[in-house]
């Protein structure tokens, strides 16, 4: 436990919170895992100086700093533990300002995702990046996990998003990285290895983001499949037939189930698709044309409100599975043509264990999320075992034990499944560079 | 000098040229620029086991080395000094695998660009990064400068196309980065940090990248303006009116006289927009029409061939203006939306200077090239004054020294104009977290 002199030291320096609901409220994310006990506070500065000035302290004393943003992540990044402090950044939230000529905004890393793309908007402007959790997760928190999404395939994910960054550093001094929207090669690229580096190498206090301009129409395919493997295949079918869609989600018959019981009696798994700009409508049925080979029931639209009611269905889909128990929730990727055969194998998976998965897929991307029911939360041998065969199955097949939540703390156990001593070691090397006293985040993604 | 015994290590671990030829081949790229004297050795090894043992050496000897790819760079990044070793990269220049269904292709450093586009044509692909010498760079060279190119604004550059580099590190180790094209958040993004290091991080020896399907249809736009301040200003229209076109070329009088003088008798600037997709030949006449406002001719084709014959064009723009003489060969970036004011601001510095400036750009990704005229060679005071006005110009506008060619040696001096301490810190520690010997082309980059 930090000393309490220590702790009225930081209290001097910005907003801190000692009460036991406020660290309680502070010391897990939606993965629901922390670890025992209570971190020692939770400060919320008002500014970058006094993020600046924390840091300081924390530097001074040695105090590692847990940085937090609206604590909607899903990998423990965020967990705190006794003898560390939470560095809460949602106070910062502000949409500093937006530029609709030069389509970029400048906010501060507490701002939620949904209320940026809504300003965005109001100029005919979209921010792409657009993770299930929009609605509710600020973009700092997207910025340490470079966050996909539903669009990522097509558009690419926070990373491409992020023109530039203003970081605290381990040491309290402030960088700035990139530029205000203009594409530059000076000096190594820091904007992209602070983003998704989960608040370990520096604490993000601003951020320059690309806007993108409304498609000037959208269309929507859905599709109902007798099975998973058909729909996975079908997915092969449609990237095969050209340019990935922008959306393209995958819906398996146990998430089907959870979020619509009555479409789940129709069929067995889910499609949908979207396409934008002024063919979309075009495009569209030429896609539901190659789906129409294999599927129970295709339907077309460019109704924008019946779209967006449509996609509510697959947002819906993490909050539905909850409903129905804990689950440890996976985002496994794998190159986009080996879907098919990545979603068949979980599924076989599931059938050997006995456990219940449901899983559906940013199938565009590749990027998969099997959530495995837990046994009332308990990790049992059987759930274990499960999750390790879908990280080693998607590993060999390519893919990556994360392709975008992060590795926080709960996958930190896969990554020598996935990286070599070498490029641990350089990750190791990275770390120590910037943050030689390991005051940030520690114990987190690498 | 190295010691003749250090040289005839090298000799034992790969082919090495220390002829007098050799090394004068081996010293400087195409900005012209080379230190006094010759290096070394030049050593060419035919396996990544080799380029392992180089470094090794390398390390071992503190002898410094210089990658070098097809020795296209405009920065004088692979330029060598006496003492140092060039590690040249242009045998190993296999196309190792292509695979269409996955849309990528595994290459070695010194395929050309044009090669593995034309390897990726026969499956109905391309590989998206364009830069102007697309036909004569390797790709480990623009890996190295994370180049961009006619399609970047849209497609974005080098970065965006490389799913994974197998790099040599300065202890000669092997390192793996990125997947085999999965989306993966897996530990830092090493893939980014060194794309665009210039070789002071790590050699590239393979890369995984990206491949896109061709468009089904494109069609081109060009048009004549009568100054380049008009020409700019429809730039700002065009991008104002929707998503960037993926080609938009902006040249001036001076560029535009130097590559067809017939057609710069009629005109003082010159637009190329290029559309892709089914909507191509819509959304050009629809960009026809908004340039007609102040444009003195315009015209559209989806003629492929007519196309390709107006792009050679502005391929031609920078070995036309090099035989008008020696130049410096700037790549200033700023945010598209600042483009006319900085296009302007440039013809006003070469008024005021009276130094002949021949400026085309990659206007919609704000990527500018004032070619700036030397005397003969010499870079005189009045010179020197036209290019660092253009730098000053480009950072107060929000933009960047280099857009796309890097660093290199010619511009680290302008490095402090645009990165403060703490940036120019951040890059150096982590510099010497990954060679702390400072083995891998010393000098160059930051």
């Amino acid at each position: 436990m930090t000393a309490v002199t220590t702790v009225a030291g930081l209290d001097a320096l910005a907003p801190t919170d000692r009460s036991a609901e406020g660290r309680e409220r502070a010391r897990s994310d939606r993965s629901g895992w922390s670890p025992d006990g209570l971190p020692d506070a939770v400060v919320r500065p008002d500014s970058v100086d006094q993020v600046q000035q924390v840091v300081r302290w924390a530097a001074a004393h040695r105090v590692p700093l847990v940085p937090r943003g609206a604590g909607t992540g899903l990998t423990g990044g965020a967990a705190a533990a006794p003898g560390q402090v939470v560095l809460d950044l949602s106070g910062l939230d502000a949409i500093e300002s937006l530029d609709p000529g030069a389509r970029t905004a400048v906010v501060q890393p507490g701002v939620i995702l949904a209320d940026l793309d809504r300003a965005a908007a109001a100029h005919g402007l979209r921010y792409v990046p657009d993770p299930g959790s929009v609605a509710i997760a600020s973009i700092g928190g997207t910025i340490a996990t470079n966050a996909g999404g539903l669009r990522c395939a097509r558009h690419g994910g926070t990373r491409e998003a992020v023109a530039g960054l203003d970081v605290v550093l381990a040491d309290g001094s402030l960088l700035r990285t990139g530029t205000s929207g203009a594409r530059s090669v000076t000096g190594y690229d820091l904007t992209s290895l602070f983003v998704g580096s989960e608040g370990t190498l520096g604490v993000v206090v601003r951020a320059t983001v690309r806007l993108q301009p409304l498609p000037v129409a959208t269309a929507t395919v859905t599709a109902l499949f007798p099975d998973v493997a058909t729909a996975a295949h079908a997915v092969a079918t449609v990237l095969a037939a050209g340019p990935v869609p922008p959306t393209l989600e995958l819906l398996d018959h146990a998430t089907l189930a959870a979020v619509d019981p009555a479409l789940a009696d129709r069929g067995g798994a889910f499609l949908l698709v979207q396409t934008e700009g002024a063919p979309a409508l075009a495009e569209a049925t030429a896609l539901a044309g190659l789906l129409r080979g294999t599927a129970l029931e295709v339907d077309v639209t460019d109704d924008p409100v019946r779209a967006e009611r449509l996609l509510a269905t697959r947002r819906d889909a993490l909050p539905a599975v909850q409903r129905h128990g804990r689950v440890l929730i996976e985002d496994v990727s794998v190159p986009p043509a080996a879907l098919a055969e990545a979603i068949t194998g979980i599924e076989a998976i599931a059938d050997r264990t006995g456990v219940r998965v449901f899983t559906f897929a940013h199938a565009g991307a590749g990027v998969i999320h099997p959530l495995v029911l837990t046994d009332d939360g308990e990790i049992t041998p059987r759930v274990r075992e499960t999750v390790d065969a879908i990280v080693a199955l998607a590993l060999r097949l390519g893919g990556t034990l994360t392709g975008e939540h992060g590795i926080g703390a709960l996958k930190r156990h896969w990554l020598p499944d996935e990286l070599d001593p070498v490029a641990r070691t350089t990750l190791h090397r990275i770390k120590a560079a910037l943050d030689p006293a390991g005051v940030l985040n520690p114990g987190k993604a690498i």
